[in-house]
């Protein structure tokens, strides 16, 4: 019996929520989740629809891409997780989508911009887009310089990755984090629904401005600050 | 046994009907439900998942923000929904969402024009969009003070609640009421329907014009003037 | 027992098929269903939720809008249905929706132009648009001239109803109709499909231009003209 | 018993997905499934609605056009699946839908630019939109000349049917093929959120740029290439 049953049963649910959220369609998609104390993570495998998963087909690696565990060749975009797991060291779970309104502003190349609450009770400040990777780096270990280019944005913008859970890839979609894969899930539709309501906010109104950072901070400090008091 | 079974039942089903008509995702949104003869109302727990709601959840409130009945603590927005009781003696129950076009409109900051029949079955006016709350709201008593933006926006613009049962916030989203916790919710599918058909006119023809005075006061007049001939 | 069960029966599936067909929410919507050889039309109770209707609830009226069975009182639109079955006198039954796009066209008083085949295999013509009435119809009889308003619309326009099964009313919404009560339905879903292409389409290319008239024609006549081979 | 049994199965199957997948309303859209050794194919008979369909409802026919087995008649786009079949001698499957979003970029006579990674990850060039027929090819036999049209734009593209599994026909809608029938759908879904991206991507930032080639190949070739490496 494996000592990683409840790793990939954890990592199995989140990515079977996936689909039960609308956020994938066939194979599109991955969630992982991570033990820190072990140094690995489960992750789906590559190309199997999410009807035919089962706990027993995730993968187990270790944060240099050795496999640990599991028959199936692990998601194609293994090596970003790992990347992100090694380099942002509170992380729990991994969650990259191709959903549709996300992806959209990852195609078009642009931050969304923080127009109301229901980004601010998650993220105080944009959700960055991180330019497309160039030739080098795309000829190069692909996957892994993905995970770079996400790391080298937040670097280079200032961003606390425990602050700020999610980014757009430009061209490719968003990947998403937090303390364990459901919480990773949970960011890809809550991202999801605010690139929505961005994009119809700005149809309305293409001069829709910017929350004040007042209420910004109201909002941020009610669910995450000091004195929250948001939930039980 | 409680008191207020009647009434955390009705405020339950109430909230448990804002998923149903997929105006919510997670913990967003709330609805309460008022017992006017003893100045009392129960609301959704605070950051509680709807699939995990259960009637005896509900917390019971006077209008001044003590807590009457409940172990949870109640929804963060309570404060807005206390005020509103108090100054408006003839709303049954109030219900606030992220719906996503009525938050679009909100974020937009723009009043949704009143352009067709199905808008003037239910409202005379466009829907009233109150300005974002400033600083000084923001930093004072910040749930209380979303109430008096609610009432100040309606008393200078000499509007009635009673024939006006939804308002926007600007940068946040819809608040709604009506004589039921199941009518303000309702009124909250009505406002995201109305919201949705109002962006859709102005991509195809911006300049839409308003609804003829006569059209709105005979669609209004048969569903609620003196002589209505709309229902049983 | 009724004379009418059959009719009932008739209508009462055709107003359920509007729900499941997402074309309403609530209360919107009524579909009738008609007897030409009595002379008499089943139609949908005003005001009653689609989950609460059962078959014994539709009305039994004439052509002049005498209740000939029936205990609820009838759709407020009745008299529109009853004008168009009197004067038009191959339908067999009427629809009428709030369908999103449908209204959208609607309150933006344009006809839907033929852009593709989809539109072409149900009708050869712009989906014509009937302008708003004036301050005296509605002042009037006010749901028996929404009938004349739609009867004039196709007058002047030389639209025959049988090849052009349905108009929006604008400021309104769609009306359609057909041999039967369930055909109407069909070309009730079928507009708001081809509202949603149009309006899309126009989204991406401004400027994309009707059909040819050849490929009109084609389209149409292999479904409906004399030597259709579309269907079995 | 029929000697096609296994080939009306697989083609029952794969139209049937196309209304699980919501590419499909009514009686619209079709799937053709190759016999290659035989040289026949089952296509789903003319205009009966999804439900009503059973395996033994398809219709056996040869490339030309004889139908070999079957009570019904075959679908009206028969002709353009035939000249598809004799002239791409690897397709082993067909579907034709009238999904919303390719045919607003059909009726917008647009082809679907590559924006992005999940373009990529199926095609490695904007998704062609063949022009609308002209008279003289409408007027000739059309459903045969709708599968020239279609040849005929990847002749004068120079691209490779095998590369390259999906079209639209300029006011029509959208074919796809691949290896086999399910193939052919998967692509009919691709594509269709593949519009819609695109759509979404063009209203947030209408200079969205293209894909690097470095990208696209990255993408393509991870999947299909030499060296894939997606997938089991």
């Amino acid at each position: 019996m494996s000592n990683y049953q409840e790793l990939k049963q954890t990592c199995y649910e989140a990515n079977m929520e996936l689909q039960a959220l609308s956020l994938v369609i066939y194979t599109f998609g991955n969630v992982s989740a991570v033990d820190r104390a072990r140094g690995t993570f489960a992750i789906k495998p590559s190309g199997v629809p999410y009807e035919q998963l089962a706990p027993e087909d995730m993968v187990i690696l270790d944060f240099d891409n050795n496999v640990v565990e599991g028959k199936l060749r692990p998601s194609s975009d293994t090596r970003t997780h790992a990347w992100l797991y090694k380099n942002w060291e509170e992380i729990g779970g991994i969650a990259h989508t191709h959903a549709t309104y996300s992806v959209a502003w990852a195609q078009a190349q642009r931050d969304i911009p923080i127009l109301g609450t229901t980004h601010a009770d998650h993220l105080t400040v944009d959700i960055p887009c991180a330019p497309p990777m160039d030739e080098a780096l795309i000829a190069g270990n692909y996957e892994h310089n993905t995970g770079r280019q996400i790391t080298d944005c937040f670097a280079s913008r200032e961003l606390d990755y425990r602050e700020v859970p999610m980014v757009l890839l430009g061209n490719h979609g968003p990947f998403t984090w937090g303390g364990s894969a459901a919480k990773a899930v949970y960011h890809s539709k809550v991202l999801e629904e605010v690139a929505r309501m961005a994009q119809l906010t700005l149809q309305i109104n293409p001069n829709a401005p910017r929350l004040s950072d007042a209420l910004i901070r109201k909002h941020y400090e009610r669910k995450h600050g000091k004195n929250a008091y948001y939930g039980q």
